[in-house]
């Protein structure tokens, strides 16, 4: 892979766009906004969303599409997950043929339940092992400022995942490869939804204990429904699940833990979204995408439902930590 | 169970025996020291172990183990776990027949590279499926304080993990059984050297990506290990695994990561003991007993060797960092 394409400016597209320079690719990233290309290309920055970082030589940006996607072996989507589908759509024709899709887009679309991977096949038109997903512990900030960090990338075609991988090794960026999509992508989703919950908890005073075992739980859970939909159980004891988990449910960089945190306070889903620059997290959406899938599938998923029950049915995050611990004893 | 003993009044002991009397057990606890003792029993306090907690009126300390262990159904271990062969030869005698016997302590005992339960049968002379272990994300003071926790009990024998789930369940208190007794006892021997490796990330400033990728690479080692000792590759995803891992990565309560930060910032073996009130970190220890356990299965644990020659062997924590980031590609 030589030249690549990365469309999406936010964070996450950028700090991903920065490793695939620093490993010699050479990248295009397509900004939605112009003033947010002209500061890469002439000041090599993005200081909407990764301030103070400087961005390397290999890596210019463009609002053009067109230009972005010419000539390129792989195309990096990083956009949000509800918005994948109408974005995709606009870019299917400019394509090049057999190129690689890399997802970096974590949810559950709503209405459909599809995975992202999913809709990326349906709207561009490719076969599964055409699609990979990169998931793990990836707080933009921390690779951004060049942090030892590992991730996963999963694709059901393993040649394509390892040519993947040698195009973003890195100094500080390690990744593992998989064949995994289903499970990587569930725990991209599930985890946002559990960060809500420790969040919560976090937001009614309490500490680390709590915090693992809502992780642990949580995780349980979403593993559950993963086997369900034929994922392999062991991907969730990986980067992708436990590690992704983990750094989302612990950093004060996670907007799902941070407006749980503000529901645990007792602020009710209007006020935590208003602190959030009118948005909800995305696990408030994905909650419900989550629980549906759980219903359709059969599988229990007590603190998924508890959230979706706080955050969409007035339940207080009070009454969901009694409700959690009170359940009938059970073997693990 | 009616009448439990808890032997060791350090600060989980205390804290186990405080959840036990909670759940209306009657508890008497053992302690070393007479003012230890006397405190617990006229001001239903610890105040050396859990500063500002009250302890309730069903538990009563004493410093007699005959005492203690009179007419006991169970018998709680929370002595160190380099001294627990040490301490139960001196009870040995006066335990009643029949007893069930719960390890607390955490950590495969040096020279023998035996396990605590295994310790147990040893010295105690009793069956296997007598001794039962507690492990999980168990911070003693975040449970003195009454805040939810959960917590793996387990036993071969299935009937004895659930009485002792319910001799131990309350408002605050959680407990899930589990017959995996070798692999509960390994990740909670594993997380005391994990624990240093996290700490050392921290003290050389990485953030949440660096220690979510050493915990779950660390995790994958430790459940490596478990499987040629012949525990279940699953247990090392729950409480006891996943979960202990992450409470004690994640606390500034945990002395092992508190130790390996101070190693990370550059200080020697011997300046983090002297500033750990002579002491080394368990994990200092562990990693010695787990990494020959390693070389004895044939099990790679380059996270645990690394540890183990920062401890012992002179390698500085940064370039433990660089080894580590550096490894060839490969899938998870």
């Amino acid at each position: 892979m030589r030249r690549v394409a990365v469309l999406g400016a936010g964070s996450w597209g950028t700090a991903f766009a920065k490793v695939l320079a620093d490993a010699g690719r050479e990248v295009s990233l397509w900004a939605r906004r112009p003033e947010v290309a002209a500061a890469v290309n002439e000041r090599h920055v993005n200081p909407d969303y990764l301030p103070g970082v400087e961005l390397p030589g290999l890596l210019t940006a463009t609002t053009n599409a067109a230009t972005a996607l010419d000539g390129v072996d792989a195309v990096v989507l990083a956009v949000p997950s509800q918005t994948l589908r109408a974005n995709l759509g606009g870019w299917r024709e400019l394509l090049p043929r057999g190129v690689t899709l890399v997802s970096l887009a974590k949810g559950v679309e709503l209405g459909t339940l599809k995975r992202m991977s999913e809709v990326v096949v349906e709207v561009a038109g490719v076969t599964p092992d055409q699609v990979a997903v990169v998931s793990g512990p990836n707080l933009a900030r921390e690779i951004a400022a060049e942090e030892p960090t590992a991730t996963v990338i999963a694709c059901s075609d393993h040649d394509r995942a390892v040519a993947l991988q040698h195009a973003c090794t890195t100094g500080y960026f390690r990744s593992y490869t998989n064949t995994d999509v289903v499970g990587c992508e569930l725990g991209g989703a599930g985890k946002n939804v559990i960060a809500l919950a420790t969040g919560m908890a976090a937001g009614m005073g309490f500490g680390d204990n709590t915090r693992a075992s809502l992780i642990t739980r949580g995780l349980a859970e979403i593993a559950r429904l993963g086997g369900a939909l034929g994922a392999d159980p062991m991907t969730f004891a990986g980067l992708a699940g436990l590690g992704d988990l983990v750094a989302t449910c612990s950093s004060p960089l996670s907007r799902n833990r941070t407006f749980g945190e503000r529901l645990g306070r007792g602020e009710s889903l209007a006020q935590a979204e208003e602190a959030n620059h009118g948005q909800v997290a995305e696990g408030v959406k994905s909650c419900s995408s989550i629980c549906e899938l759980g219903a359709r599938h059969g599988v229990e998923l007590p603190i998924a439902d508890a959230v979706r029950r706080v955050c969409h049915e007035g339940l207080s995050a009070a009454e969901m930590g009694k409700e959690l611990i009170s359940r009938a004893p059970r073997p693990e």
